[in-house]
């Protein structure tokens, strides 16, 4: 097993900089559209075999140094009982937003290993053959509950905001339930073999640093906290666009933070004290002609050297439309620059 | 005329705090919508006597300490010769992308008094009538670009990073166009007696801070040093989730800086040094209860208080959802809590 990717979360010496990519498993691959031209979305994320392939796809082929479970942050908020569709080139539908004291009572707390039964059996598939850590995930509840309440994916997050500034309480009850799922099925994650766990908030940065504090943040703590209970594994908190949250995040209880482009990744390095830091080389970047994508990269490198561990991934997920070309000259150039032998 | 909003701008002192809205005319007035209902959205930005109509809608029933024309950034894109339509819920699409160094060359540099003859004469109209300042504005470069490259608005500006990263000259070539007929504009504007001018750079926060100053900072620069050379009017740089660029925005030489919600209006002000400062509630904040909605507009009158010049403001466009009743409380509570006589 190659632990580096580890021991650079636990902020102890690395031979050289683990490097993985948000999305490194999907739709740029060729080799994973193969696999999805036979299946949907949701039977891809609910079939073990598949799931395991497509994990696998992008560690074999470019030598990431950690491998991240093949999933979708919805897949639990599926299992609480909602109707849950992905419409090509729309994202996922809720067909029934959840906008009602009523239909939060109606949201049921999975029990992860009768519900998502698949999800585990991916990650025992996984590390029976991988030779890298496998990264296990969830969403966070903010991130969640936006696609809840709008019934999708949204713009200004209009119902989202309005029931946080118009019915609090409804607005933590449904928090409150969607944190208790959350935290059962990281757990079920961590006890089914996942090494390291991230929570993705793709959308916390939509708020303003007083909001998120009230509004998101008490609920990343409290599910990082019931973790930290009962087992060691890192936990990566991954906000997007969250820069000016960047103080508040610090508190959540993470090993690891993980930043999106936006932050030049010295002053990630600056405000994140004792968390490795895990990033943030703008997605579209690897569109860079090659000579200029490894200038970037080095120099990434170089800007990240104080932190405490580091990680190198993109600051968001990786485009369908990247050419793999570069994501082999990136992932090469992380390594060769950083002396991995 | 009631300058307090100018005064503030300059950095002078002013006897309370002047507040106006971005999208301020709009859908969100039921005045709006009865003049809108009879013509398109084009055709309401181009009939002079329609669009300083629902420009002073909002000042006279709230009360606003400024004026700012109603229009839309793309209207003079259009004079650039490219077609350009709405669609209901869809926003602005230009059919023809500019994508080559041909469709670039198509482009025409329009003279403000020849093509936008329409803008000029609204401002003579508002001019005629208003006792608040009118601001002129116009888009940032960067941010019109995004929409001539991807042919509207986008998620992930794919082809305008791509041309950045992969094609700099025609890139390059572009922005100078689109920059020609913007600093030319807002010089029209001045001449005709617009009395602040606000660039919107609503798009600029996309970028990591590495390349907004390549390749959307100098544009600003260039325009804004135009202006100067022409006219003392305040100017206006507002970027939209911009918090990380804000050391570079300091640099481009505009008088007041205009923040989103992100950025903690305390740490906004600390940061901007000479300039006056602008912004920054959450438009959705305005959903709160009256409360509450007062509660944070003092805190944030607070919160403001060492700045050069502040002028109160939402971090982004009004939304269209949002009830006139709660701008009025808006508004007047700025107004009382910053001891309006």
């Amino acid at each position: 097993m190659n632990e580096t990717f580890l021991q650079a979360c636990r902020g102890e010496h690395t031979a050289y900089t683990p490097v993985w990519f948000m999305r490194q498993a999907g739709r740029y691959l060729p080799e994973y559209q193969q696999v999805r031209s036979k299946v949907s979305f949701l039977e891809l994320c609910k079939t073990p075999e598949l799931a395991a392939k497509v994990t696998l796809q992008p560690v074999d082929i470019f030598g990431f140094d950690a491998a991240i479970l093949f999933s979708d942050i919805l897949i639990p908020m599926e299992a609480m009982r909602l109707d849950l569709e992905f419409h090509e080139g729309k994202g996922p539908i809720f067909s029934r937003p959840v906008r009602s004291q009523r239909a939060v009572d109606d949201l049921v707390v999975p029990v992860p290993e009768e519900s998502l039964p698949f999800v585990l059996e991916t990650i025992h598939l996984l590390r029976g053959c991988l030779r890298v850590p496998l990264i296990g995930f969830a969403g966070a509840p903010f991130t969640l509950a936006t696609y809840l309440i709008e019934g999708g994916s949204s713009k200004v997050f209009l119902h989202t905001k309005k029931m946080m500034y118009q019915e609090p309480e409804l607005y933590h009850n449904l928090l409150t339930k969607i944190t208790a799922c959350t935290s059962a099925y990281l757990q079920a994650q961590a006890r089914a073999g996942a090494q390291a766990l991230q929570l993705f908030d793709s959308w916390g940065g939509i708020l303003a640093p007083c909001d998120y504090e009230a509004f998101a943040l008490p609920y990343v703590r409290s599910i990082i906290a019931e973790l930290r209970a009962m087992t060691d594994v890192p936990i990566i908190y991954f906000i997007n666009n969250g820069a000016t949250l960047t103080a508040l995040t610090t508190t959540a209880g993470a090993d690891v933070l993980g930043f999106d482009w936006r932050l030049p990744i010295v002053e990630a390095v600056a405000c994140s004290g004792r968390h490795a830091v895990q990033g943030n080389i703008d997605p579209l970047a690897l569109f860079l002609p090659k000579e200029r994508l490894e200038e970037r990269i080095r120099t990434m490198l170089l800007d990240a050297r104080d932190a405490r561990g580091y990680i190198f991934n993109l600051g968001h997920g990786i485009l369908p439309e990247t050419p793999p070309g570069q994501v082999r000259i990136a992932v090469d150039a992380v390594h060769r620059f950083s002396g991995k032998p």
